[in-house]
């Protein structure tokens, strides 16, 4: 492929896990923006809150009580979207048939990462960074085990740009039975991928990214931060495991060690691009929990964060990307150069 | 299908148009929010704006001088995401290759709905909404006839909230080589549906939904406004129209009226739902432009808007929706009913 015609000219390129397709528009990013500003996110916030739901010892919307954690804390989402239930119907749905429902049962968590109310994943240590990163390897397994459970997804909404209504810092879990919508579709590329080569789809993509060596971020011996080729946000990264595990239960100590290390490094280069607390939704891509193998699948994440020009000036997905398909305002190669120069400074010290 | 356990438990729907699934979660809109508040939309706008580049005889971006015009008014981008250019690759990429791109040639236009800076299309007059439904169809028909253009995507981005960056009531078109993601994943259902049942997929949908009556928000001669079965966003309509036309320049003088009263009274009761401007990202679905008949395609618009509890609140598609699956927190039955009962008076004869 010719980069240089790729960054004169709009163009559609393929998702290769989902099959999705994303127009790239290299030079729109330099149009006059007129539209809606964001708030500056709030920076100074106290250690405790004593009227956060989230804090030690507070109390929760629906009237329990938190434990004075030290760590993490894991607990049971007072407004689940998916609860214990019927079980989804047993036969596919006929392609005939133009009102489909089906039941879904699950449930849904809530981690804590920190007891501090003050701080985000960047802004943590090491060893409490791990320490999210093993209650995430525990809650896939202990979830994961019920047989109601065939799907589990970890996730953080980060800021109130992308709809968290508390800034004390947590992720989700909502496990459930099926495999929803995106991972249906990772899925059975990933599985066709595999079929066909022997070998998973994520291992020769990193492999060839490895190779070009145009879109990497960040890396360590155990992960790699790349802005994947078909990018849709305009910073929008993919962390991929460099040994083809199918979950975090088969990493490795040092490798666990890995991912808390990438995880950190990749938030503070999001936190340096606009000095800002960098708001975006994360989350963790692992094999279905239905008992078979899975030797397609490849542990990563992907990182989805709106912020475009400044800490005020967002990416809209709107009417033509809802209507027509993801479009893009910059390719790439140019957000993984910018996020490639930049430090791992925390933004805390910054401020100093 | 039993609606009452459907609006006691979890369960997931599948998009008949794009074969996409969604998980709905019928009693979570009762949960509180603590989280971002909009602003409201500005109301008092004055009917013309010496500084908005859209009024009449103004200035634009580009430097271009608007006209004095009185009706509609329609010029390209300034600013346009897609551009004359080369063909796309004539072969289609191998399944296997995970570095796919290739060039998207197009045009973007602009089309001022109004010369007046103070009106959105539930303020406009009928004979004016039926001009801005001629100058759709118009558009449609001349940049379809590009032998370059096999897609014309007519769209309006409303409201801040929605991305949209100037208040002047305005709409665009993307027109491009290849038909876009989600457009193709409608066409190819669309397709199957009409090789196995010899009638479109949205004809044998609508026929359906009027016998039921569960979700049919308002109706005229020519066209019937749902919540679709499917629907994501909270108030998410679909717009049908009852012959299955394949693109507006097959309606009839009077169905075009019907179009022009429709898109009035939908937008006036979205208006009424909250007592604010209604913002959303809508947008018209034709058959491709690639010169073949299209006995497949049913015309029609999609209505996508935000907000979810009131003026201020609205729901977000964020990461359990972007690594998941979309999730909504009402079932489109009880969409549909409050829409039904809202009047349609015009907010500004309200506001007197
Ligand atoms: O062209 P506009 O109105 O400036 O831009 C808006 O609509 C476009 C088409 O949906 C989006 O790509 C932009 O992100 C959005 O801000
Ligand atoms: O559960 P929360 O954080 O209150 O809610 C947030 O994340 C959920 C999962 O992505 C979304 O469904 C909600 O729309 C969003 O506001």
């Amino acid at each position: 492929t010719d980069l240089a015609a790729l960054a004169e000219h709009p163009h559609r390129r393929r998702n290769a896990l989902s099959g999705e397709w994303v127009l790239v528009s290299p030079h729109r990013n330099q149009r006059p923006w007129q539209g809606q500003v964001e708030k500056h996110a709030q920076s100074h916030r106290p250690a405790y809150d004593p009227t956060c739901y989230l804090c030690p010892g507070n109390a929760r919307a629906g009237g329990a009580e938190n434990p004075t954690y030290t760590s993490t804390f894991v607990f049971d989402n007072d407004f689940a979207a998916l609860r214990p239930g019927p079980a989804p119907d047993a036969e596919p749905p006929s392609d005939a048939d133009l009102f489909v429902a089906s039941p879904e049962p699950g449930r849904c968590r809530v981690i804590c990462f920190s007891p501090r109310h003050d701080l985000t994943l960047p802004d943590m240590a090491l060893p409490a960074i791990r320490g999210v990163v093993d209650t995430w390897a525990e809650q896939y397994a202990l979830l994961g085990s019920d047989p109601a459970i065939g799907h589990v997804q970890i996730f953080e909404n980060k800021g109130e740009i992308m709809g968290c209504s508390n800034p004390h810092p947590h992720g989700q879990i909502w496990a459930q039975a099926s495999l929803p919508l995106h991972v249906a579709r990772e899925h059975e590329r990933q599985r066709a991928h595999h079929d066909r080569h022997g070998r998973t789809l994520l291992a020769d993509y990193l492999a060839e990214e490895l190779r070009r060596d145009e879109r990497i971020v960040v890396a360590n011996d155990a992960f790699v931060v790349v802005v994947p080729w078909w990018a849709v946000w305009p910073f929008e990264t993919l962390v991929v495991a460099r040994r083809p595990v199918a979950h975090l239960g088969e990493l490795t100590d040092a490798e666990r060690d890995g991912l808390a290390d990438i995880v950190q490094r990749v938030t503070r280069r999001y936190d340096n691009l606009f000095d800002v607390s960098f708001p975006y939704s994360a989350g963790i891509h692992q094999a279905p929990t239905d008992g078979q193998a899975h030797p397609e699948w490849h542990l990563h994440l992907h990182f989805f964060p709106p912020l475009l020009r400044s800490a005020t000036v967002r990416k809209f997905l709107v009417g033509y990307e809802m209507l027509g398909e993801p479009q893009r305002d910059l390719t790439a190669e140019t957000a993984a150069a910018r996020l490639r120069a930049l430090p791992e400074t925390p933004l805390a010290d910054k401020a100093e």
